[in-house]
């Protein structure tokens, strides 16, 4: 190349959800077997597709409509749909301008950031879904702003990080929620948002709340969407098919955007969203043309149940198992489907391995190990030693030191043995 | 707000091909009927998919697996079969490492450019396809850089220009080309992909091939794709099942990378290509399982030639009814199904008009025509006084005036009729 | 221009102190006679230069190395000759390398800030002196960011302000102080300057200390310079003769770096900052050379020790007479020659004016103070009714609303006249 | 530093006229007598200053008014005194609103391109004067756009290449001229002039001329000043007293700025650049007091006279010294006071040495010149073997290997020794 052509904020792009998935392939090849425990993929895990819903979908595809083009926004009739179920909650109301498909919310997010000003920043959680995290530093060409959540309360935002930081930073121009959030599984209770709607408010922010497991929730609680609590606040919700249906492979969420006429500039930047996905003519079509048959099927609301039911025995199964052990902190989940385990700091040294009979692959992992975080030590250790395939805390924008795992695997035995032997190998690791 | 939040690029995101339904819904609620001549979707101007591709989607989904969330690159067994359908014709050879499956070429489009460093410029045809030049206008914060396609010869590369240009201007890294071309219809001779070959060679420059039409290629005429004449340059092959299948509404298309290894800053720009696919996770499964299902099915090969067939009848009605008309430049077209016509800059001017029966009809379109470039004059008009829709030349990154109109039509009275009234209105407007 | 050539920073650049002089230009057509209170130029305000100084001066006009160029930072005698001053005060010990000239602190500050990565803030105080804010702002391409002066404590910085600042918003890489302080005329007791210090300590930033009024402080305060302060932080004073000698027309001042080998990122722009003054060649040539022989003449004790008396002076019969008025704060200056003038927020309204006699000039006013800030009102009024020309308190970066004043007037009934006119002003304008 | 501070564009600033000193000082410790040929300062070199210059700046030392500031902009009075000298050569026109006053034209420059927008260009010839081209690189964040000028054809601009780039470069918004040029010494003839005039009236742009050396043209050859050429073309030229009085030390240089009304963009560039002067305050003070005394003294013609006699004597005897020799390329240098030396790219090596006696030195030289140009190859060797200091020309942004040495040696004998010694070493080095 006669010029440099590599993009000064391409370093900031990582995902260790799918990076860590070479290093398991690697110690794969020493014969270990895998358990991939790294990405919240229920169907991978052997989750079933109900027979209606795939029958709903082969159906669609025997339509030809089902191969154009859809408007830039996205079908007008499943925007309806979806407007309506929104208005229903007697919130913020909207109307199917106010929806925005996108080819899943990977693409909305890249979107998001895309078009935010270099200087405007929105701060988010931390630990942190890294699509968000990514995306936010390389908009800015420097690390992503970050809130704490407190493992020692529920992983609920620490409010009074968060008030600091937007008062004495202001560059901050947004909030961003994950709620129920991704990795901790925690949801929120309405007062926290609430109170995050008045920071909002009081500092003239816009609020994104990322809404792609609002409808798995469980353990008895509740928590309120964005529309619900946000009044004359700027807002954004993120939702989408892939974790609900489940169907990630379709690649199709949406944005619902609130109080769009509330503010000009907010207006205008949610138009060049629009104006970038029109430039990429629009998003796909099939799934968008299934969503309204599914989700007003008599058989979804059963089936959302189950599969709620199903994730509440995991998540206390999983709490149990580890929630005795001395040197970590659990919290029981209540929402999605991923677990985040943190190891005390004090518990953590550079020493500390477990205990892997194949010589080369000791070797192999020793080697590994050299100069990482403590927790991704563990990591890479748990996969040497049992296959377990986890991602360390610190890859989703954290300091905090731990992993996070899936409530995924759909069989029951394996699924006890995957906790029991992550419960024995922290104790191993901890010498607790 | 309490700061500005709009990217100080959003103003070059636009994207005529969707702009101009705006005006046409509101000149629909004059009573007009509208033809939708402006994008190309075929499904959406009566293409009928065939059932066999029809049962080979439906089929796949009753599958689980085709719900789940593929590879970050894609489907494996997807990649190496088209790794092995282009190392048959024995030019640059690739392995599935070497193919990248994106949302659409919208999304790999955005891709590119996004993750190109903002001082290295890509040099695109013009006109262009607006998805490309608004993408590296938008990337470079200034007037996308463009080399001239020749309407008197053929709608090809004016290649003088285009080396000139590279010669002259060291912030081109890469060439763009759009073959078989839209919005112009020319397919180019193996000679001329050659010389920009030999261009990109001298200069040290990647080069960038959409080959979206490279299998709708008609009236007896043959081209070269770009492994065939890329020799070690490298470069990138822009590819899809929207136009081909047609299934535009999949949003599935890929990238072959050649010679990835022949550079390392390009390596290293292809790599943060594939990092930022996988912060977004992945593309959609279900088309990509589809694909080599359909490729390689025994009615493909018949079904294309019967497409192809249709289209080379359709762009010899268009070219022999348009051909003749003074104050024009027309070319058959040899591919994709996109016309455009030209206006000769002396048959224009300020005051050309179409009548307009309905009188608040005319006077919308007067006043719509205000300050507008003069093809657009004409479009607009067009549309008031017959409904037809088409896009000015001018958006598509052009300085001559004209339109571009598809050939996408299957009902062939309307065919007919669509092409015998723009002949008309040329001629009305231009008074020849 | 075939393309826009302004840059997209170029508005951030403001600097009332010389804007409001094109306002009083045109006052003074309508017959007012100006009293420039809006510069701190001591020589034209009647301060006479002695003449054993001009006398060094002239001496070496007679000499043909004043007219050749000197060394990138400077000539090595007097970067000598100033590294001894500072090493005498026992604090951080520096070499002839650790200082570099510029022209003007001005050409300094330009250099500091455009040398500074975009994403790097440096925290600076509010008011303050605009040259500093203007330029960080401007690097930045946003709003500057800045600590609260407290005018209810002695204009003190607000450490609470700042300490949370630097803690909440990690793109702070740098504190500045400006000490003697413009435009508040405080002086910092050494208690606050070590708590600054502290700061930079825990949080790893950098210190600018803006020293040019270092030798005005008078009413027997005392204050310490960086050096004697910063430990081993990393840090740069600015200096300069503008003020003390006063010679502000020589455009001479330089930079003293401290513990540049204790951060190579710290090193590494400074080294950056050297190249930007390496490519203009160097700075003034004569001043340099009149340096040593002025500050070390024996003269020049007592001369500073005058000047010192006289701004004393000065600063108590200003204080003196305006210190009861209610609805305002002022503070008794005890360094450099500026005192600023707060009005209490709840006397201030868009109805208050003063009376201008001549009809036309009233006319001119009012139209000036449409949509101003109640500061800038007042400003407006007391030049057209008394042609006292001072600068309003919000120019500097500060939300409060007054005005800063000069205390340099050498006549001394005009400087009473000043004081007394401006306090009826007040008076007459809150109505107290 | 918590953060990185470094700017991106940094490593752009060099200048390598001051950077060989390191190396001459280094050498200068083997015991090798320097012989300073680098840098363009006649007075370091021998040259007097006239003791009418200095009685002039002497009294001007007596009068309090020279220690103030001036204006923003400079002294009206000796912006009227310059504009009435340009406006009687008869071409465009100007006021003192016209002039801008800068300390030295390398501060002129800095704010030229710092001022400039990101994405906009101005080309400048190749071999450059290293200030501009650094600012120019720089600014845009890449390498300096350059035309090229011919050393086969007296060193004039290729005016094909020149019209070529901006033709087909889009992002080119101004040319950058220096008349007499640095380092060439060549005097452009009004016609090149008036061609690159139209070039610039042809695409819309802006011309800046850097004048400095605009009185000091010998060998019977004429120039025109830009004003003289320009019509109606937006333009600023550069001039100032530090090469023609000559006071380098002075930082005393200003713009001229023709036709501003012509174009609001332009207008608004050169305010901003009036508005980045306003926040440093303004420019020294002194030297603009005396150049309308010095200017308009009785001794100023005669002495300008003697000055350029000088010059060209010396010319003429370098230019003899030469001329013959294999290998080389030389022009008869016609304004300014530097000589380019060209070798023919046939002719250099990485072998070629020049003898140098002492051993250590010699050592240290080989160790010098690995990976080095050619040209600083020879460079090295003639700094270690003769002590001359002279500067490549791959320095001044050029492709050609070659070397700048100055005429300004004031002792003759010496000045004999230097072009003697020079052309020996030549044809050592060459073997010619």
């Amino acid at each position: 190349m006669r010029n440099n052509i590599v993009h000064v904020g391409a370093d900031e792009l990582t995902y260790e959800i799918r990076e860590i998935v070479d290093i398991a392939k690697k110690i794969e090849k020493f014969g270990v077997e895998i358990t991939w425990e790294n990405i919240g993929d229920p169907v991978a895990k052997g989750e079933k597709i109900p027979l209606w819903i795939k029958e709903i979908v082969a159906e669609l595809a025997m339509d030809d409509s089902s191969y154009a083009y859809c408007p830039t926004k996205g079908l007008l009739e499943t925007r309806e749909f979806l407007a309506e179920l929104t208005n229903k909650r007697g919130g913020a109301q909207i109307t199917a301008e106010d929806i925005i498909f996108f080819n899943g919310l990977g693409d909305a997010i890249a979107k998001i950031y895309g078009l935010l000003r270099k200087e405007a920043r929105v701060i988010g959680p931390s630990p942190a879904y890294s699509t968000h995290s990514s995306a936010e530093g390389a908009h800015a060409g420097c690390p992503p702003i970050t809130y704490y959540l407190d493992p020692e309360n529920n992983w609920y935002p620490d409010l009074d990080d968060l008030r600091n930081k937007v008062k004495y930073n202001p560059s901050i121009a947004g909030i961003l929620i994950i709620n129920p959030d991704n990795p901790t599984g925690a949801v929120y209770p309405k007062k926290v948002l609430d109170e995050i709607v008045d920071i909002a408010n009081e500092y003239d922010l816009f609020i994104i709340s990322d809404e792609i497991y609002c409808n798995l929730v469980y353990n008895g609680k509740k928590t309120a969407l964005l529309p619900e609590v946000i009044d004359d606040v700027c807002g954004i919700s993120l939702k989408g098919i892939s974790k609900e249906i489940p169907w990630p492979g379709a690649r199709c969420g949406w944005m619902e955007v609130y109080n769009v006429d509330k503010d000009p500039i907010f207006k205008k930047y949610i138009e060049s969203i629009c104006r970038a996905k029109m430039v990429e003519v629009c998003s796909t079509t099939l799934p968008q043309k299934a969503i309204p048959r599914i989700l007003s099927h008599k058989e979804y609301k059963k089936y959302l149940k189950e599969r709620n039911a199903f994730y509440e025995k995991a998540s206390n199964i999983a709490y149990n198992k580890l929630k005795d052990i001395e040197g970590i902190i659990v919290n029981r989940t209540n929402g999605a489907f991923y677990m985040s385990v943190v190891f005390r700091e004090e518990y953590l040294n550079e020493n500390q391995k477990l205990h892997v009979e194949n010589e080369k692959l000791r070797a192999f992992v020793e080697n590994l190990v050299k100069n990482v975080p403590y927790d991704k030590r563990f990591v890479y250790y748990l996969l040497a030693s049992t296959g377990i395939c986890v991602v360390p805390l610190t890859s989703f924008c954290s300091d905090l030191k731990g992993f996070r795992i899936t409530l995924l695997e759909k069989n029951e035995n394996k699924f006890n043995w995957i906790y029991e032997t992550v419960s024995e190998k922290i104790k191993e690791y901890l010498n607790v």
